[in-house]
């Protein structure tokens, strides 16, 4: 039942220009409740706090993916390289397309919280007997089981799996694209029909003919560009370090039982650590900034405070520094401490960090991060052995510390913290 | 206390590249809780499930008004027209940048729902002790009842009502281009330098420059184009046809003490018609849409049909007419009930309609809503004077009625309505 | 003998991103000679004089033609219409590519000039032993004839001289798009997917869909809005005239036997009306323009005044005038005349006009440039039929006089001219 | 007299949007004769025989540098800098709109044929009794020396020579930007506005503010990827290897008398190396352009097959090396002089080179090519002392060795090259 539609569908897009939809499948997995949750999930999480127009969701994003794995594909078919299993076109459009289906609201940081995967969510969403494993069920019994292994990378084809997450892949391409339409920032911009043109699948993996380095290059200076100066963003950071200490205070009051004012059942479930794929479907963004919104006024006043910041949007302050050791850290903390601070809530560490990309290391054989060249004669060659400028930024790491705090009651009590530690955070 | 900033502070915007904030007042306006809350309602409701990419909200949008109104002043003041009021300035920043305020989630279709009315809700946001009013009462004990009053078309000098709502207001010109940005089409694609470069302010009004005549012709168009593209899109009709419904259910329910399995207290509020400035302020789409998620659960099948549609984007189908009348309608409605269906839920007339332009005529003097060129002579005309373009659409009345239904009922007893009936809804 | 080429060439373009080459015969032609002049012809004439980035030639604007051209036939493929003749792929493509190759420096004003016509020499060049004609005869003896006749439309199948010459062509899509790019002016961007998208094969005739109605609505008042603002600009006109009126002197001196301090054969050969194949092609806008600057130094008054103004951009002005007759412009020639200007090279009148689009007359049947929509029930309608807006825009004729002269001449005897003359050229 | 203009003037540019023209002697500058030769230039040389888009000229380079200087000039003003020297405002905004006024056809080429240097050029016109210096001379009796030192860089206020020419300066701006708009390719896209608000006066010095770090990484990113994607794109170098060897060949006849049919007076001058101002004015593309169409019906040989490369575009290919010494070439010479090929014609070494950016050497000062960063502390810091990515690709040296020669010619005798050497080219 792997039919096309007998007219192609197309959405508006502003990254793509249309994203085009030709096959029956494609089109009512998209129209099933658990893809449409992903409108209600940002796709950069906190950062509209940063970059106001930030604020695109995940079901976006999503059709993005497709977008550019559906070109992939139908230039690879074009072309008739053999490498390239044409049965496979419609698996590795359905594993694009859900791939990011299990995200839950603010991903990064609720993942951190609670210790879950999205990408066993996803997973468990498309075997638990969903709208989409229905419609999956449609092309054959056992293709649930084959799209959710594609995502946890361990489908039989190397090449479908390298097409969905390779270093290349068509959801590095499209995130980087879209997140600078959104916020606006013009470091994104790279020039995709270039790189696709150049992808070539060869021997289970996508790599790119040699012609295409430079386009490489830009690709990752622009992806170097946007981690520093969005993903990473101090004040990005600073609204997820909030989000989690929220997340954190309301789980301790949920064990000794404090009487919330507001609370329903799937973050019960949450707090509980046991959600079912129903309960989860049913937590989404609108849930948890509705959640933080009725608790701005809860009596506990850590919680209340936390989520006023939140809601309301008066961040944590932060200081940057070149190094930072335990002992520090833990003067700090018990100087917090006694100058009435909480040690625990009101100073939070950061530490950043990227690897623009990583090294090829000659005699160790290609790993699956990599990317290859693919010369005249048909021989591979990893990147940075052929270019000086990804040579030259593999090395390079950037992080540094940044302490987290909330400015006006440190201010108040700056006067009773020892000077070695009231330097750090008087700029 | 009309400070600038020590160092002019700026937003990353799409749509004007950088937002400027000068002084002081308006960078604490922005951070007011009550304008972070614009963070929480989308500038086009429910558009976004027609336009995945429309999911920017009014705080981006009245950041784009704030800034187009700056850069007109800024004209101005740097060519010294003497129409202009120079005293006016930050008042004039001030009613641009709080002028949505008071819209209150997904707005048009919950004003609808309980007769209320965003620019009251503005000014009462303006004048009733939060955190603005505080901020404005800084500039002078009088400020925010002007800045209500510029709000509310009744200050005194008229220069700075025409400013923030007449026909070539920073208002419009924001809205056309971040709404072309966001949903991709390119209808919105104004030249917004050359207009601003042609305005002129000029006794209480903002003119144009006569050259500058076919700039507002494109804007025209660009204008008539959007409304029949995006903004009475029928899908995002039909999505809004769906939440007046829920309110109107939930209403109904509300009145005969339906035990309502999520319910809190400015829902409650907004159903007995009475509703505080703070209760107002907890209102936001992450509410509504997580009350209409947690009723896709309830019982009343009608509240939880409705509500399973509107999240899980099952939207009700059209059929465009013509024309109609009420008998046509009647009947309609008649053959519904008698076949089982519901005659009040299951169909929905809609009418949406605008006139481009509307037509000067002559010897009734200007009103507010013409566009008026200034020519060499300093004599004003009505643009569809001179623009045979502009008068050619003035007229253009497009209206056609559409009928919104629920097609997999409605298709179950397609047999059981009358055949003049069926023949509308076969298509 | 129709090959693809073993790997696609790309043309990397502005305004499509790249152009894609796949058969060897396409390639071939680009690289003849006579391909290559096209890079030594500027796409709009003079406008470079009015917009400075004006500047690209119909070498790039070819390319753009064939590859829009490229684009529709490849969607027909896919989509299988069965009206869509597929063995004319490569037929159309060479007479898309080629269409533009006859014309000459400053197109529009030589042809006028010297009566000339672009069309017969693109024939001529297919035709009579050129590069080309050796490469088209590759294909088969009487391909360089079939070009020939889709360009001058007598060509058999009248599909393919529809996508070539129809009122939806590939040519006036390049040139709104490109035109638009190049200049700067954002009124010529039109959604060229989704008009691509659109098209249908349709009874040898190219049609457009109906949901695609809005699209091309919104194309008619793109190409309106280019002719007023771009094409029929007053500067541009302004040196158009001045470029007429130095090829009218230069033929008035050759035929006196004037001893020209510079001339060379191809000009020698278009004073006397005969030109060659070969002489034409060493016709190119370098060569003009070498002749005019090298002129500027002629004893001859009249041709070095003419030819600095062109050189060196001091152009005529010029007055607009709602009405004229030809009894005033007497007057004026008489008055210019004894007021001891040159009744013939000090005043030019033009009057630019252009219908944004012809309606549709019923009972008349379809001509040729008439838009057809195409609906669910394979009817056809002329757009106007369906459109408000086309319909309302189809009467608009804007046309003005304007009066073109050299404003310090004309200011020295100003006093010596009747009053009433001297007010029209007094503003 | 360096009065405002009544009524700002506007051009329509691609790249800026608008250029604004707010002083009337900028507004004469403009409408000289020897400013407007500068649109019979191309920004680009050679580079549209590469990339078809790149058909821009000085003159709209010019306009670009021109308004980039306004911009700054601007910022510096509205904040009130002090260690920017106001008066100095025109004579900054003259000399960087007439910066390039003394450039060549084909510049660079022609500069290297002829050992001419363009901005020797530019003083010749600023000083020597052209249209330019008439007006300059209105400001001023001594306005063209000064114009011209800030040129040569022995201007006396440092800040001045600094913002026309230093390593952030409007020159290089505008050329990226307008570069990468006109060939299409989106390396050049830097954030423009926010570099333009991060510069400083400092100490007769424009330095940057250290937190536009980031945006000042991108630019010479993408000044990197400009010059290596193209400027020295091998097909441009092509190109120009051409060029030069036709100044060459002709510049050879010439002093043997050679009976050259077609020849004009500027050329003459070009040969005998003597040309005066009057001469070099009439110089331009279009004469060259000229000369070598004629030229390619020339009885020599060598002139003939070298014009018509040009014309026609039948370029010379090239092989890469990466090392080469002078045995080898000598070898090939030697060998080709052997096998009847043209030992000096028919190859051509090049090896293009550029540091992307040249390292601080700790305690030898700033020099005046380096970027300083200005911190909080108003601390100066060479920008890759602070930034990894800009010390890592400092050292990068990215040049091989290019071998150009005419393919057909030397397959022909392939069989009778040494097989060490054929080898080399028979790829």
């Amino acid at each position: 039942m792997q039919q096309p539609l007998t007219e192609e569908k197309v959405f508006k897009d502003p990254v793509h220009n249309y994203i085009h939809v030709q096959d029956t499948i494609i089109w009512r997995l998209i129209n099933t409740k658990e893809f449409q949750r992903l409108r209600r999930i940002r796709q950069l999480g906190t950062s509209y706090l940063t970059f106001h127009g930030a604020e695109h969701s995940r079901f976006s994003h999503s059709l993005g993916v497709y977008e550019i794995t559906r070109r992939i594909i139908s230039q690879f078919e074009r072309s008739g390289y053999k490498d390239w299993i044409s049965e496979e076109r419609l698996l590795t459009l359905c594993a694009a397309l859900l791939h990011d289906l299990g995200h839950g609201p603010f991903s990064h940081s609720i993942e951190e919280a609670f210790e879950m995967n999205h990408e066993e969510w996803t997973c468990r969403i498309i075997l638990e007997d969903t709208e989409i494993t229905d419609i999956l069920r449609d092309v054959e019994e056992d293709f649930p089981r084959k799209v959710a292994s594609v995502i946890s990378k361990t489908y039989e084809h190397e090449i479908v799996v390298n097409l969905v997450s390779g270093p290349l892949d068509a959801d590095r391409m499209d995130y980087l694209l879209r997140d600078a339409y959104y916020t606006g920032v013009n470091y994104g911009t790279i020039d995709i029909d270039r790189i696709l043109r150049m992808l070539r699948p060869y021997n289970g993996r996508v790599v790119v003919k040699e012609s295409g380095m430079h386009a490489i290059e830009d690709y990752l200076m622009s992806r170097y560009q946007m981690y520093w100066q969005v993903y990473f963003h101090p004040v990005t950071r600073s609204s997820e370090i909030i989000l989690r200490q929220i997340f954190r205070r309301a789980t301790e009051l949920f064990h000794v039982e404090y009487p919330f004012r507001f609370m329903i059942e799937p973050l019960l479930d949450l707090f509980q650590g046991e959600v079912s794929v129903d309960q989860y479907l049913l937590l989404d963004e609108a849930l948890v900034q509705t959640a933080f919104m009725q608790w701005t006024l809860e009596k506990d006043e850590i919680l209340s405070d936390l989520c006023s910041r939140f809601i309301h949007r008066k961040l944590y302050k932060y200081v940057e520094m070149e190094s930072l050791n335990t002992e520090i850290i833990d003067e700090i903390r018990r100087s917090f401490a006694a100058a009435g601070l909480n040690p625990v809530y009101d100073l939070e560490i950061d530490y950043p960090t990227d690897l623009p990309y990583d090294i090829f290391h000659p005699g160790e054989g290609f790993d699956s991060k990599q990317i290859l060249l693919l010369d005249r004669h048909d021989k591979l060659r990893e990147i940075s052995e052929v270019s000086d400028i990804v040579r030259s930024i593999s090395g390079i790491h950037r992080g540094r510390y940044h302490l987290y705090f909330p400015q006006e009651k440190l201010k108040k009590v700056l006067a009773n913290l020892p000077s070695s530690i009231a330097e750090i955070f008087a700029r």
